[in-house]
């Protein structure tokens, strides 16, 4: 197993909103977004790990703003840790409206996926070593919300976790 | 505003896995679940609500086992609470092997959508009456998923909900 | 061979129309529904014969209304009837306008399936039992509905076929 | 209201069946070719009203043998026939499969279109003229297979109709 | 290897431009109509050669006027000349606007294909024979426009080619 | 009008070869290809004008080795030169095979995009600023293709262009 840079993981999609993407008020389907977020992870996961990769969960996503018909989506993809057969990936989706050049955040996803072998069996992957203080940030911050999946999937207690404890107790989310 | 019942709200739909919707491994992208996932939680909000609907969020989905080229995915959608403008819709995925005619769970979503007038303002919506015990185990719980969501989005506090302090403290998940 | 209850083939499927299902004038292409209703009768023809299934005809479909950008298709199909190989299906479709609830029948299509081995090669198939009233009306009248395909195409003649003769003669359509 | 000669309706469509167009074994699927023959109808319709049109009905289809993956179809339509409002077409489908050269005939569909003004509302279209022997035969048949069409959807008799005691009786399919 | 005739290769693909094909103007996006002319150059290579084949390159392809949402888009595709294992397709492009029932031409492309064995390896193609006027043209300016290709990529210089000399010495374009 | 700067219009696009956009071989088709590139380089001319922009054409492409299925393609655009109200855009496509890490160069296009108001007329655009060397260069030979373009068109000849001049007659490409 190899160390890989967070960094090298880093990957950019930019897609326009056209007629197909749309629901019936002209905006994007939630759908369309999240199935473009799971693309992009998955390129970023393949990056990390050089193998095959399956999604196994996909965090709560929150959709604030319309996007609209014809305005531009930035999707950015980096894994902030590997575990032992899965990696987390951090996407961070913004607009453009380039008539008028705005730039607007729009979500932030949290999606885990497995690299697997060709039978579909989970195999080991690369580690991923954060360089910069944000990329530190997401990696310490990955075991928490890996521990929220567990406790929400009913797989531990709080009591297992001191990462939950810190988050529930004193609150600091 | 009415109350609609919430197995008014009820919603099925049956999809084949085509060459279409694939990974590179043959099996079902987890972009393209979520995409159906969204529409017919879409449509189930529209039944409660008879207004057009938008997605706002959608909790932590968990993919456990891979859908294969040729198997046929159910999704079932039901209303399970209405608040001011909002409503959260569950979202049950099986998956059938036709030629075994083995049936295996595959995800339980939870999605919030808002009903929106013709701007794309918020507008309230119908109420949601929980009739059998499973509905409204639903309906009590959609108030701590509310919670949830509201507290991991940074929010409310911990102390500001007995709902999630249940959760956490006494560990009843 | 197994006997299979018509009610276990059963199968719904509801769609909204999006943009990309549309004509020029915003309604539902007719071969769109086309597309949508001979997936769904595969679904059924499948859970009927635990097979693999290839289309082999279509009778006759009436578009009697259009279906609006945004309304939601309803698509029903089961098994009437299965003969050596082959089964009928079924598929009811009906629109729901979810602004108003107003739910308008839509077209009623009959199509053959065959079931075929993985070297394409028709294999037979279990039998349908009828239950309901309705059910073996459909039964009943799959006969004749199948030996009109083989008169219009030219296979049988009149005198070969006492479902015809009542059809064409007492005029008892 | 002006009259066209048929042949100026004549339409020519040529696909490659892409992965895209394939069920789970790598044959078009009947719905993807009942799809382009909806189009390649609806585009002679307008050649021979100047209208925008809708398909009325679609007359039973045969799919008698699969068509496979990288196999090129050819589709021709031509308007046989003009009624007040509406237009029979013919749609003939052949495959070629380009290593060996080999053509086969596929499927022969008749549909009908509807042209209609901006309201949707049925308007008179040209009159169609037949010129060679094939043609003449194709809008004498329209008659009969418009007459089956009304019995068959129960609003005409057979005694109503001198065409069809011919079909029926005589057996002169 | 045989001689065909370049008629024997034509190939006319006629589409109707959906909502799907369409950027934010409702004008056909360039990106779709290079997507058709890659597919029926493919085609009529195929009919040339019999073989599988790949796309080599496209040369300059302008875009004229807009082809909107509706009109109707008629490709027609001829190989030109053969030379060891590649091809070269002319793409001639019309729309038709089938309320006036104007014609108006669009696009002509020049695309070049190679044959491949299941390899994926070149291998020798049939040859064309040109027997009109037209065709005869365009079979000699083939080879202009191959040794321009081989000019633009660097890979011949002007010296090498009397072609090319005539092509811009004289500037008899 | 004002002036951007060159890297302002930087946009990139990450796809991954989904069996959606493969050929009968398993490779990305070379259609799909040209149409990922159209929609890339129209947002970096939208980037560099804040307008709504329509292709005007696309330069001679080449496909030197397949792009198979599960194989990323990168895709960077970026405007070199704008000229009154058109734009040319570079886009360079790379290829990654995620499992070997190996990256591969796989094309380079330049297109032709003119800034529309909202009847489709070309207005005025911002000029483009090169500031690296490399800018610089692709700023100078924008002009030379430019002429290149005009004079393939049969709008200008050799003699009205000091850039073909110099590289028809000294070769220098």
């Amino acid at each position: 197993m190899k160390t890989k840079k967070a960094a090298e993981t880093y990957t950019l999609k930019t897609e326009m909103v056209l007629p197909n993407d749309t629901n019936t008020l002209g905006n994007l389907m939630g759908g369309k977004l999240m199935h473009w977020i799971d693309i992009i992870a998955a390129i970023a996961a393949q990056k990390a790990s050089n193998r095959t990769v399956v999604t196994a969960s996909v965090d709560t996503i929150d959709f604030n703003s319309p996007i609209k018909l014809g305005e531009i989506v930035l999707l950015e993809a980096q894994v902030t840790r590997a575990f032992t057969t899965s990696m987390e990936i951090r996407v961070n989706v913004h607009t453009e409206n380039l008539t008028t050049g705005e730039r607007r955040p729009s979500n932030i996803a949290f999606l885990t996926f497995v690299a697997v072998d060709q039978s579909g069996n989970p195999i080991p992957v690369n580690q991923i070593e954060a360089e910069t203080e944000e990329e530190k940030e997401w990696f310490d911050d990955a075991l928490r919300r890996r521990e929220l999946r567990l406790f929400l999937a009913g797989r531990i207690k709080i009591d297992d976790s001191e990462q939950l404890q810190k988050l529930f107790l004193v609150g600091e989310n």
